[in-house]
């Protein structure tokens, strides 16, 4: 494959080692440093017993959050690797980089999560249990997020660079919008999808390539890379609701948080479907808008899922967010790419960006005009408290919008070995790939005639039916 | 693709959005009229704590329940939906149709259920918790077993209609043998698969098409679509034992349920493998056997597999099940389309009414046979109770056979958009589909060239790749 | 397809059926002497509720067993079975086999576990419960493994009698090893992946087949099968720390064996990513690599898990995990087959036998060095429990090698139906295949060349090939 080189050196064969080494060996450095079992999974946990309540082994908070976990685990790895399989050539970018990238995000989100929200001061150190390993999780779904408006036309260097900032920021923005601001934000409306859309289109706006066209034979997909995105699809939207329930507090905000989110799905669903329908002459389905769209509802339930929306009020945002989201498919996304020269290849801004504000300002509403106010909301009123909601929203934004435009231009340093625009969308760049691009019809042709040769009605069949 | 509209009209683009939208919308306004958050999920709980006896947050029931309701909601979704991509040109539709009306159908089966099985006579209310969702979620099941029989055959607006009749439909009669006759049937072999098999039947020989030998190109699996088929199968088979035991009495019975499910599927394997191998010359094995009739066990076991049917009785269930469903597959599916012309598609003859009904027949023995008298069963004797099991079997099997033969005469009239038998199986019809038709070759071979044709610059850049 | 008798029989239609129900009704026999239900999944537990310490039905261990056990189970049918499906040609057998062994050594392994393990000195009885279901999935697993290394290579039945005499020796290594030795191995290093890894290959070194280049052709994979593969990898990969905390004692210690394999799988991905580029000219990455070496992290920590080795020793371990599997693909896998002429299909070598004595090894470590005695070590001191964590490895090395050279010899008797040399890794023999095997790469590359010229030369090559 000399002739990538021809245009741009794509050869990563120095710097992908040496930032996986070297981060790696970082990692296990500030590990050793900073972080430490916490009460309930470590050892001496029964001295420690008094200063948390658990009475036995099973009371340990492990039972009650480990099902979500693994759910959520589910999802960043399986839900985000297979949902960008669709492309026909880019599936192996698409789940391999995924599984890099979200391997190198959840050390560090360790660490940048702990430092900003649970050092602890006598000590310096930050205890990890299982609650860690889920909020690890989410920030890593940020970078994931942005990894789907640049993907296939990045290299794994510059997909690592952009984790590496991406969970920093996260961490901060988090810290803001949580700590300091104290907003509600369970699913993560604001804190995860706001700020990984408009992180991920920030960095797509300042890598805009002119000439994307030269490789538009490789972009769209081929019939088993589109199923193979359904599986991906069906475990993000299956898990959402523990997507959205894994950090709230025990009992019914958790449980409601549950019923919100499997509801709102499912209004998301039909409204996908019709619209999608509606797009196409003879109302014909598109699976890029079955693909996406119907996951908005649960991006835009992030933050209101724990609060008493009711079961309606979950499905009337479904039902919005189904129609939004792909008519962003439909409209906006086009628009993007002309005027703004924003090139997003899942289109997350119809999937996260878009939903994530819907879901902030949902959030917000809800949070003013609840009937009473939680004790968690301090002393303020509900109303103030709905202001403070809104503005963790704008938080996310500006962090995802600067952040990217920053992280953005440290991407387009002639370094990291992205491929050429001919050259984007297709595995064959970074992997080794066994077989040429597609086998072409001709061949089928042929075996199917080896095949066929005893069913001759049906070669007749084929024959008339061309001529029709 | 106009020479579809040639002999049928397929277009779905005004149908399809406006059902989509109505019956949405009117989910919107029942759900506000009659649903509300159970005692469990609501945040005034804490006062109503008092008649629940839960003492802590980590008491709700939600933490017992969610694992097998997330098994479930699997099980829907990615274990009915794969299950049904084996044909070579359908899985848009296997997976996509099953992804909408699933989402339509656990919405109406919340009301459904609601109004026969929990509406407070105090409020007017309906008061939904996890234990809702599953049960939606089971609904939901008996339409989809009910899709395998008309796959591919009829279009998304159809199998809407198809699942609001079977959602209400099912919630009567589950009503009437679980409340009515006090049938146990825990994992649904009477109520989901009993029921949903008839009614798929039923259908599908009232929408019987004589000509569907036409697209007869179209039948059948290719190499990558039974491997997707096998997601569906292993999801579905793994999370069974949550299946039949998602909503038992919490503790040994739920504990047995599983027990009883995992043996009762192994041993199902076995004498499926065996009566496959024999079924062919030089015994090899056919993958539409390996998919389906290693499930049959989970199916019979539905009833009784909370009961003390001991290790070794769940085996032998297992063991006849294996044998039965594979033999349907060979002997009593062919004779079902010649003779009473039922065109299957997915056999769930086999894999669901039959054992089905086997499993009504295990649960009635089991109980008559009890050792001694569950607390629930009233104040009957065990054989009084065996005769309701069967009685329950006898009213599920009615309203499967009986309702579907009035939904499919509503089904036939000829508004609804259903292909031309010359082009069942295929997702054209409903679908963009991104690439050339596989089948017939002399077709994609010249869809193929106009694809080519435009795009000049591929092949010179390909010209001088095969230089290089 | 009867060239394939030519050389060999592969003529199972015998063979097959009959040790299928053989075996099955003896399961049955088997199960009826001697299974029966644990006290908290039995009916009368109620009573016996005194002499176990639960005081309500939510109690039962099942809520704190069953997510574990689900992931488990997942990772039996889907993560080995999908893993295996990255040969171009095999991937019905792959999923297939590796569901019909797995669900015939998972009552074998009930029976053989209770044997040794739990059999009530006063009934004669084995009482199960889902921790038995869990052990006997990781006995299961031992086998599957040892599959890896003859993938595509052994018909079916060959399987079934591998797996029989695999359980029976699993069951006495790990009797030995945990009973008798007092050694911890709750994730299974030793006694599931070294056996498994040292069973497979022995039996492979046995069955050598010095013309396997015959069937070249098939080996090696296409697109879409490495992107299956990838399915399997990702869900072993995600619920590995359920694998390693299944069966650890409630509490901090199944807490801390979560953090721990989380942390050591993310950074085995890492260096896997590192020396799979390096080793491509242009730092291309391998699939090979990345479907198998990221999951060596989880295998060499199965011992360790659940100690207090700290979470910056678990990255460590990781870390060298990640170099030494993914070395082991690029230099001592060709070494073996040359040298030892042993051929490992999966290359279970580097993924299982390698990381599994590297955990021992660290397993053994970590014993030796704990600061305080666990109360289960009895009265020995820490460096003397280090010793017999050593001895515990090489317990399970002897039992796989020895043991495998013994079922080898057996499998080597000329009745069991094997494919030929030159029918290897096809499914063609064992599975009703409904399309053409794919095209023998030169055939590709000629496509692929007249695919990329014009399609002028395409149709003369399609009407002089019909002709053919």
């Amino acid at each position: 494959m000399d002739y990538f080189s021809r245009q741009k050196n794509t050869n990563i064969r120095l710097t992908l080692p040496v930032v996986c080494f070297v981060w790696q060996i970082a990692m296990i450095i500030l590990f050793g440093v900073f972080i430490r079992y916490d009460e309930e999974s470590d050892a001496h946990w029964v001295e420690t017993k008094a200063h948390d309540n658990i009475t036995s082994d099973i009371e340990n908070d492990f039972y009650f959050r480990y099902p979500s976990f693994q759910d959520v685990h589910v999802m960043i790895f399986v839900g985000f690797g297979f949902l960008m399989t669709f492309l026909k050539r880019y599936s192996f970018g698409a789940v391999g980089f995924n599984f890099l990238i979200a391997s190198f995000g959840l050390q560090w989100a360790l660490l940048m999560q702990g430092w900003f929200h649970s050092l602890d001061p006598q000590t310096g150190k930050i205890f990890i249990g299982i609650e860690s390993l889920i909020n690890a999780d989410f920030c890593v779904a940020g970078c994931l997020i942005a990894y789907g408006a640049v993907l296939g036309k990045v290299s794994p260097v510059q997909l690592l660079v952009m984790t590496l900032f991406g969970v920093t920021l996260f961490a901060v923005e988090e810290y803001i919008i949580l700590n300091l601001l104290h907003a509600r934000d369970a699913g993560g409306s604001m804190v995860i999808h706001t700020f990984g859309g408009y992180y991920g289109l920030s960095i797509s706006r300042v890598l805009y390539r002119p000439n994307l066209h030269q490789s538009k034979r490789m972009q769209g997909s081929v019939y088993h890379s589109d199923t193979f995105a359904m599986i991906g699809t069906l475990f993000l939207w299956m898990f959402w609701p523990s997507f959205n329930s894994a950090i709230t507090d025990h009992g019914d905000g958790q449980h409601r948080a549950v019923i919100n989110t499997y509801l709102c799905l499912a209004s998301t669903v039909l409204t996908t479907v019709a619209i999608s329908s509606l797009s196409q002459k003879t109302g014909k389905l598109d699976m890029v808008h079955i693909q996406n769209s119907t996951l908005a509802g649960g991006v835009a339930l992030g933050t209101a899922a724990e609060f008493m929306i009711s079961p309606y009020g979950a499905l009337i945002v479904g039902f919005f967010c189904g129609i939004i989201s792909t008519m962003g498919y439909i409209f906006i996304s086009p628009f993007l790419e002309k005027t703004l020269k924003i090139q997003d290849t899942c289109g997350i801004h119809n999937l996260h960006a878009m939903p994530g504000v819907i879901g902030g300002i949902v959030g917000a509403i809800t949070a003013a005009a609840a009937s009473e106010r939680p004790e968690d909301f301090k002393d303020r009123t509900v109303l103030t408290q709905g202001g403070y909601q809104a503005a963790g929203m704008c938080v996310s934004i500006v962090f995802g919008v600067v952040g990217g435009a920053i992280v953005g231009s440290i991407l387009k340093l002639p370094i990291w070995g992205d491929p050429a625009d001919e050259n984007c969308f297709d595995d064959e760049v970074y992997w080794e790939v066994r077989e040429p691009e597609s086998i072409p019809p001709i061949l089928e042709y042929n075996n199917h005639m080896i095949h066929k040769q005893q069913d001759l009605s049906e070669s007749n069949f084929s024959v008339e039916h061309c001529e029709s």
